[in-house]
């Protein structure tokens, strides 16, 4: 119980959320799953509206000069719409952790104790510009069991309040009670709400840039799991196969470049006779390599793609065509660099010594560490964890990817008959 | 990476716990039970040195009239330090988390995936009077391989300092790196950079009591782990045995007063028929009775005991011989009336029907719910998990008693051979 100000922008819909949670808590996994599949089934025939309401935010996006690959982020079409729904649809396969038992004795003394999976509560999300994250919020909270609050941005509003009107409806005629998912309003003054609102709202998650994160870590007072800040390295040691190196670099930095288990920095042992080589990919695949003074010099004079690396580069997630690149003296100076400049999302090494596999292993801490692998596996799909929030760069509670599970909590259940100390 | 501001109290300690932490993430259990052997048995070699600085602080005491209760909490004697180089002893047996798999297994691709338990990193303790919670957080920190940042009352300083000497020689000469457990000032102040230094504390955990609990988590910007409210009610079900749940209240109510599982709050459904029994065997074992007015009705003329209760009352954790008592027309109505008012710790029933059992259960959201059993029994001793650092309260990271394990957070290990997306 805590003292809860008021909150003029969400109170109500806080409230109602709250009320919600206490019945969401007990429904069963049928009525969960029947009410993904009236939801997703409601999302496709309502089509149409959904599609006039996006209209609406598409043109004034366009009216407001915003580029368009924000605006391909923000348009929805049919099939997109059918693929929001797939993803309900999908849900409905994944278990149901609510339930689940974590672990469970009898104690000596004949009390029977069992920790069991509970839902949190109350869930926040704050995202940015995709439509699509709302309907797989909605979702991810209904199926684990917890009341959803959502605060979109507002350049997507009228399309995530068409979007949330038929998940409502849809909701609520399958049984769900009023207040299962809640729209906030986009204006600023509704994060600062959600992140004050202590005793309504169980956890905040933030899904989108750097400073969206930020901005919700420093203001919050309510607990917080952070997503997606990804400054992702790959080191390759002496050791190194060179084309699982070639391999593993290249798909790391260049598979994907806007996402946060992209690689931005590459390290490599001073001993590795390939770096040219290596270089020499990075810039043919149209990478901007950004070298400390041995790069420079393995580069060569010839080659204007590498520029010179300041502070900034080993510190920047690029989410672009550009890579930092550092020359090592041996694998406890990588352990340093990644030390000073993780994120602590994905770290990576390629490398055939078993000693060297073990040293970065145990020494580097982040949410997954990849050996001869890509960065770009630390995916709650790649994981067949199914469907994901985001992924954790945080230590408490959840690491790596937020599935169903994560959005979970535990009770400890303690039957006795009549026990007493 | 964050921003870390300049710390002039905590900085250097808190740098010497982060490098430290880098170390002890990599130590073999063997050689932290060494350590914590080496420290047991220092703490009784060098018994007089710390009962002489125990001995400065009992006198301040003393001196500024501290309560005679309070004293006690902070003398120790010979046999206090035994206990507590038993407790450092107890954590030898225990099972060491890190390098736990959580979980593994082949994906499809041929990844192999495994989630691995690892050492949160730099984990900061707030508490107050009891010396004791320094050697505990010590040696709990170092089993779990983290470096310990130990902010303790200003009472005990004297003492806390000479114990953390004791500590920190004998594990360092154990081969424990320096900076493995740190003592910090005990102003006001050194709290305040504690719950600023995100990036360089990774948790922040206070024992202690609420206002200090409702600091830190108002306060901070390192996550925390809250510990310890317990407003924590029994209902007593219309299908309840009498002599169990006589034994129950009992037991919850006046085993033991001061502490965080002990009950506060009696709910009583209606149709109860020996609700004056359960009255007088309360006021029989001198506990003062807080009633709503059916209580009283219940209590009749004569029972100078129970005195009308109001709002303040359900909302007390008075960690003393008084007890808030209501009717309540049914199990909703008490399962309302908890929601309103619980801190989330324990909650229990005493019911024989499986119905109203399995509702409570459902409908309660605690971090221990007790079925016919004392709320007491919500202790990580009696749970079987050993040592714990307090019982937390939220429902992030770790609900319930706080063993090793949730000392930790884990990391997804992912080993290819040259795997690319």
């Amino acid at each position: 119980m805590s003292e809860i100000s008021p909150l003029p922008l969400i109170g109500a819909a806080a409230q109602r959320a709250r009320s919600a949670a206490r019945v969401l808590r007990t429904l069963s996994t049928d009525a969960k799953d029947a009410a993904l599949t009236a939801m997703a089934e409601a999302l496709v025939e309502r089509t149409d509206q959904i599609l006039a309401a996006n209209a609406t935010d598409v043109d004034a996006a366009r009216a407001d000069g915003t580029p368009e690959a924000i605006i391909d982020r923000l348009r929805l079409d049919a099939d997109r719409i059918a693929g929001v729904a797939g993803a309900l649809r999908e849900l409905v396969a994944l278990p149901d952790p609510v339930g689940d038992v974590v672990r469970g004795s009898r104690l000596p003394n004949g009390l029977d104790l069992r920790q069991v999976r509970v839902p949190l509560g109350v869930v926040g999300i704050v995202y940015e510009a995709r439509p699509n994250v709302t309907v797989d919020a909605a979702g991810l909270c209904l199926k684990s069991g917890n009341a959803a609050l959502l605060r979109g941005s507002a350049s997507a509003f009228a399309t995530n309040t068409a979007l949330i009107a038929v998940l409502t409806e849809a909701g609520e005629k399958a049984g769900l009670p009023a207040g299962f998912v809640e729209l906030l309003p986009a204006d600023r003054a509704s994060v600062g709400e959600l992140l004050g609102a202590r005793g309504l709202v169980d956890v905040v998650i933030p899904r989108g840039g750097a400073s969206l994160i930020q901005r919700v870590v420093r203001e919050s007072r309510v607990p917080v799991i952070e997503t997606g800040e990804g400054n992702c390295h790959v080191y390759v040691d002496a050791s190194a196969d060179p084309a699982i190196a070639e391999a593993v670099v290249l798909n790391s930095k260049t598979h994907r470049v806007s996402v946060c288990n992209s690689a931005e920095t590459l390290l490599v042992h001073r001993d590795v006779p390939f770096l040219p080589r290596l270089l020499s990919a990075l810039t043919e695949a149209g990478v901007t390599v950004h070298g400390d003074p041995a790069v420079l010099a393995a580069a060569g004079a010839g080659s204007s793609a590498v520029l010179p690396a300041t502070d900034e580069d080993w510190g920047a997630e690029y989410l672009s065509m550009d890579m930092a690149v550092r020359v090592v003296d041996d694998l406890p100076q990588a352990l340093d660099h990644i030390a000073r400049w993780t994120t602590g999302h994905t770290e990576a090494i390629v490398a055939d010594s078993a000693t060297a596999i073990a040293a970065f292993t145990a020494g580097v801490d982040a949410a997954a560490v990849m050996v001869n692998a890509s960065t770009r596996f630390t995916d709650g799909g790649e994981f067949g964890f199914g469907a994901e929030i985001g992924i954790s760069t945080q230590k408490l509670h959840a690491r790596g990817p937020l599935g169903l599970p994560e959005l979970t909590s535990t009770t400890y259940v303690v039957t006795g008959r009549g026990h007493v100390r």
